[in-house]
């Protein structure tokens, strides 16, 4: 046994179960205060967020607002104008109008998309916030109600804990009480005992009778304190045991509380929160990846017109625009005068001589003028390259305006250290300018030249063939070997038409009947082509061709060549097919009589083929 | 020789040759007017181009202006709460604030491309238009000068056909009046002749020489008649000739503007014209998808967060946040009353049956309530899980919102008839708020349970303990076999400490001596399992675990077990360095001992390794 200073005494242990217990208290309150501080954060996060998609739904409403009236201000504009009815008729327009169009197109897109997104801000999202606010505080109340419950519970249990502790102390200090009384009543027997061995003898009888009682007493006493004693003892022992069980038991219900029930309590509190938000954010973000995906597919259309600005197809439609502006005149006809038998070059013996050298003269100076020419047109195309490359450098590339640094605080605008540095431009303009300038001197210089060559070159080609073939083989053996073979395919003139009847604007049974072509040649050469290339063509006989090519087809056979007599398509089918319609429409006497016409055509209106005759 | 009627009169050519050329200058001035009005055309899509974009920037100013303002304006009012801050700090925050973060961090983005959108609009864009504009009309005014002399040569041709032509008329009228009179002159020969022939002897002498003199002179006129006549056919077959010359080479070159010229001159108005347009909406192009990718990008941030959208990890870091709150409480010990030297369960003799009785009564107790609470617990997890399925369906594919019609004409809004049809929600969260009704009272029914069950299982568990090993093989066969044999985990009790001496909080010293462990059994476990998994893991030691794991790992070292004992890494290495950094900082004695706590330290701040000792 240790010294007693070392025992606490009831009270201290009192007040120190008491103080674990309120902290355990103030820790519960403690609880419930963080639990409704993170709900009050939860709430307001909530209502930011509803509070910022309001305003954003705001500025997009308005920025689509403004979209759709920059759309629709150029759209009145255009609405009016001629392209626009021609847009509306065939879609079939300029290549830079069309983009023009596609563009006004896309921001009508975008005013649609950026309202569309508006509208699901306001009408989902914001809604989904809401609920979940509501959610959240729902949540948090029931948990409440759960917490309170176990929180009472707990309280009992630390309840129970108190009374088993004070009953222990109680049965251990009757314990301690009856133990001592009974070793007190042991050492008065000891000292009667101690007595009584003494002298024995000495004693008298009669004290010795009363001590003999005293004994008894003693004995009686002692037997009494220790049944006392031993109830008392087993007493504390139960009431010790049940102690040390209660506080196994506490001790457990504090560990659950704290490691699975208050988890179990944060749980509640967040029961579908963080679900209902991801669905919430997921549904701006599916706005967001459709408005992108929308404006993607807006752009690609751009980018597809903006791969067609095409020159050539450009030129041919606005030609086509205006064919009484660029329809070649009829040809000049040889008018004969008074009479005049003769209509072509005549070489009789008086002139021969003088239409050789005439010949002869040409031929060199065709010669030369040819080689000149063809000088000047090489670096008149290689200038003309220059500034090809030079408008279609690419130069286009912003992607350097877009990069964020990584931190999103400081992101700066770099677009002022593009493209445009304004010196680099005004330098390359500049330069672009110059070069234009030195290739329409040399065009100039070139268009000159040719014209000369066209016209010489046609008399040239005439005096030859009126000198007749063995002119021509000398004309062969005798060109300068420095002269190209082809210098320009265009120039080479061919043999004039074989047939004195018109081709075109003629009559058909004349044309025959003079040619001897039982089916005229342009007929047999165009069927036979579009039979070659022309079946699987959407649109042929009904799509205009190129009146360029048109013209330059026509005139072929015109001149009893047959343009169409390789097997390579090099033709567009378009124009082959416009060709026979021009034979055709041309014809003096149509290939249907006109007094006919209108029985065929009444023909056709007859339902039943049996009536057709 | 035919009737002169068919014969077209001098006039009538001339007419008629002045005409087709006036209709040729018709057409030229035609074709001016028509690449003046395409320049016009260019010019003012151009312009309304320039207008679009200028137009344009101005609302994606104002729209980056909101969005920024937008950002600003929710950004101060988080940067003062103490999230931000935590943010600031070390950016491991509460995963619905990182999202909301993120979101206007994704405002602010777009805010800053649309700023750049606008710039390169104003400073790109829109400068390019204006160069093509004034490229355009230089263009036109190059190719009007060469246009102007193609004109002026094609009229030189025309004019000199006309020339030719009068000439031969002239020289051919020449030759048939010579031939008139050649015939004439024959004629009066023949008459002559004819007279001489008839009764020659009747003239008289006198009268014969003077027919003798005529018909001289009628010779002598007829070889002079005959001389001019042959003159004049020359002339005129050579007139004629140049007429057939001239006449080619005017069709030729006629031809050659028409099919060539005409072109290159459409060509020339064209140049650069397609390119620099094509440059110039490509810079727009690119300006737009890039705008595009910087928003992709952010989004896919703000998916990633949402992704990452964890209650558990939250939970976490909830209760890190507020230690104090959460922290488990001492252990209620055993106080012993005034010296009491027993401090276990005492099952001697007197007691030892009732205890014996109370186990088993309380092992039959625990079987039936197990039994029931698993019931309550199975419903409340199936409750659980359907309120989890409600909580998580996929409602949040606008994709139909944005479907655009395929007339861009007419698209209309389909918002209205997506998700939230107001009757549907409102029966959903009815249904929803009714699972959770039934959801909490089945929780609280089983933490009711439960909780009992903790209290009665801890005192069947040191009943057990002290009753002896033969008892618990006796439960281990007699338990009822419809139990599971693991019905909670973290309520199976375990041997209380083996140790009397404090692990946690303890001394050092006197645990080793006590215990007989001398390396203590979760320094070595600790380390062990940290030597296994944790050299590879950045921020061990410094990243603080889970709270609730390291209490785990704490209780369970405490009640004298090896939580770490098995190979699984089923434990956060940062709660296992959680733990072993709180058993070291919990030392009665710290490890290093104060006194020379200093010394140590300074030590380290010696440069060179050798002064160290």
């Amino acid at each position: 046994m240790s010294t007693p200073s070392r025992f606490k005494k009831d009270k201290e242990i009192v007040a120190e179960y008491e103080s674990q217990v309120k902290e355990i208290r103030a820790q519960l309150v403690e609880q419930q205060k963080c639990l409704e501080q993170q709900t009050e954060m939860r709430v307001q996060l909530l209502q930011d967020l509803q509070d910022f998609f309001r305003k954003k739904a705001e500025i997009e409403t308005e920025y689509s607002r403004n979209l759709e009236k920059l759309a629709e201000r150029f759209m009145a504009k255009t609405r009016s104008t001629k392209d626009h009815q021609q847009y509306k008729k065939d879609q079939n327009l300029l290549s830079p109008v069309n983009c023009w169009y596609l563009l006004l197109n896309q921001v009508r897109r975008e005013s649609k998309d950026h309202a569309t997104l508006s509208d699901i801000y306001l009408n989902n999202v914001i809604m989904r916030f809401m609920q979940i606010s509501e959610d959240s505080t729902r949540m948090f109340k029931k948990s409440k109600e759960i917490a309170f419950q176990l929180h009472e519970d707990l309280m009992k249990v630390l309840n129970e804990l108190y009374t088993v502790m004070k009953t222990y102390h109680m049965y251990h200090a009757e314990s301690i009480s009856a133990e001592s009384k009974l070793k007190e009543a042991e050492k008065q027997e000891e000292k009667q005992i101690g007595r009584s061995g003494d002298p024995v003898f000495h004693i008298r009888l009669e004290e010795r009778h009363q001590r003999r009682s005293s004994v008894k007493k003693i004995e009686k006493m002692k037997e009494k304190r220790q049944a006392k004693y031993s109830e008392n003892k087993l007493k504390s022992i139960k009431a010790r045991n049940e102690y040390l069980l209660t506080l196994e038991a506490t001790n457990a219900s504090v560990f659950k509380y704290y490691i699975h029930d208050l988890s179990d309590l944060i749980d509640c509190c967040d029961l579908g929160y963080h679900a209902s938000l991801n669905r919430a954010l997921r549904t701006y973000l599916s706005a967001e990846y459709n408005l992108e995906t929308s404006r993607h597919e807006g752009l690609d259309i751009i980018e597809n017109a903006v791969d067609n600005l095409e020159p050539r197809s450009d030129k041919q439609r606005f030609m086509e625009m205006y064919p009484a502006a660029f329809c070649p005149p009829m040809k000049f006809e040889f008018q004969s005068h008074m009479g005049d038998e003769v209509c072509q070059v005549s070489a009789q013996q008086p002139v021969q001589a003088e239409l050789m050298l005439r010949y002869q003269q040409l031929q060199s100076r065709l010669a030369t003028l040819k080689i000149e020419n063809e000088e000047v047109k090489k670096t008149t195309e290689a200038t003309l390259q220059t500034i090809q490359d030079m408008v279609t450098i690419e130069d286009y590339d912003v992607s350097e305006c877009f990069q964020h640094s990584r931190s999103t605080e400081s992101v700066k605008s770099t677009v002022s250290e593009t493209y445009l540095s304004k010196p680099s431009i005004a330098k390359r303009r500049a330069n672009q300018q110059e070069t234009e300038q030195f290739y329409f001197m040399k065009l100039r210089e070139y268009l000159e030249g040719s014209n000369l060559i066209t016209k010489l070159q046609a008399k040239h080609d005439l005096l030859q063939r009126t000198l007749g073939e063995g002119h021509r083989a000398e004309y062969m053996t005798t060109r300068p070997p420095n002269v190209p073979p082809k210098p320009q395919k265009h120039r080479k003139s061919r043999p004039r038409s074989q047939y004195n009847a018109k081709l075109f604007n003629g009559d058909l049974e004349t044309f025959v009947k003079d040619s001897g072509q039982i089916i005229p040649l342009i007929v047999e050469s165009c069927i036979r082509f579009i039979n070659l290339y022309g079946l699987q063509h959407q649109g042929i006989f009904r799509v205009s061709g190129s009146q360029v090519e048109v013209n330059d087809i026509k005139n072929s056979f015109e001149r009893g060549e047959n343009p169409l007599a390789d097997d390579q398509s090099n033709h567009d089918i378009n124009s082959v097919a416009g060709v026979l319609k021009l034979y055709f429409r041309g014809l003096e006497n149509p290939l249907f009589p006109k007094e006919r016409f209108n029985d065929l055509i009444s023909c056709i209106t007859f339902r039943s083929t049996a009536t057709r005759t």
